[in-house]
């Protein structure tokens, strides 16, 4: 059987694992964000939600859209939207044997870019603090795929 | 050339690949419950799409929302949001050796919370039903990342 | 310590590879359509978005939603949906050893079909283009999730 630790010992491997981590359980905080947003404020979107505030009508009164709510669900989404890239394709980047320090730049910028990004959005900060955020991720996977398909493309 | 077929034989990532594949699927059938209720009940967001249901206003009466494509389409959403932590954080966590009885028990009970998540989302069953299960598969994905963190954490 | 570059000299993983970064790459393009048609359109959800274009009530009226940027912000969401299952359930089947033309012929099928269905959701194309595309993808992930679970269920 083959020794998995091994895979463990690598360390451009390592320190993916740490920072997709890392990043993954902040994406999932938004979750929490959301469910604070939505009880503190009494926005809910399915009937079963808030059917201990009250019945029929009364409770539909609290069946609304929240400028707060809509903002943390579209931090969401858009964590979600850039994550799933940064997860697959920094797996295989990791895989292709690239130089410890640049790859470990790469996952460090990625990282505080999605934090900055999230801070800025829900702040929110005025522009252009989210759209520099986004776009340093954006350019870091794109990096990262770059090198990817440039050493290793196989069709 | 590394015989691949040997990572297949590590059990814990075996059971990951497992139950990592059936809970995507369970995903995937989502697409095939939005697309049922919208041909069933008439309700489409694309004009192509209702298209042979008749011509110019008449065709516009089906470009609506409905409460029921909603909820399935939340339902899939709130997936997507969970499984790609899941799916993320899981793989790095079967690589990095745990004992195979806590790997598989924290598979299942994630698994097994997502699919009663979903129940409860469509029926619509009271709350706190959907809210346990979605804590539960939350919780688990968290304590995945916690061990991670904590043995292997490479920053 | 393991030499990671031995798994990326076994040729279903490196196509594997390949075809996950090209469509991956595909999808984080959908965020720089959507930012487009949001700029060339005027159309914004956030305020901070749309400052620089007025002020108070003058900026107020670039918050709406436009057909366009809709669309487009659905083949996304729509991608993800799928997108994600195939790099779940296609990274465990490149590492299960499948044969490599069946391996390659099914990830050929994913992309050209997620390429294809993105031309027919933003054209937009008549139906059923966009349905036969999805169709495609959705069956070459499930044919892959049938050969794991047939060949290596391991509850």
């Amino acid at each position: 059987m083959v020794d998995l630790t091994e895979l463990m010992e690598n360390e451009v491997f390592m320190a993916f694992a740490s920072y997709a981590t890392i990043i993954l359980s902040k994406m999932m905080l938004m979750s929490t964000a959301t469910a604070f947003y939505r009880l503190t404020r009494k926005v809910f979107v399915n009937p079963e939600d808030c059917a201990s505030f009250g019945k029929g009508e009364n409770a539909k009164k609290y069946l609304r859209t929240d400028d707060r709510v809509e903002r943390v669900r579209r931090a969401h989404l858009n964590d979600l939207e850039n994550i799933v890239p940064f997860l697959g394709i920094g797996l295989l980047y990791s895989l292709s044997g690239p130089d410890l320090s640049t790859a470990i730049l790469h996952f460090r910028l990625f990282v505080g870019a999605r934090i900055y990004h999230t801070i800025a959005y829900l702040t929110p900060l005025p522009q252009p603090n989210r759209a520099l955020a986004f776009f340093v991720g954006y350019g870091v996977t794109f990096s990262m795929a770059y090198r990817l398909l440039k050493s290793r493309l196989y069709l």
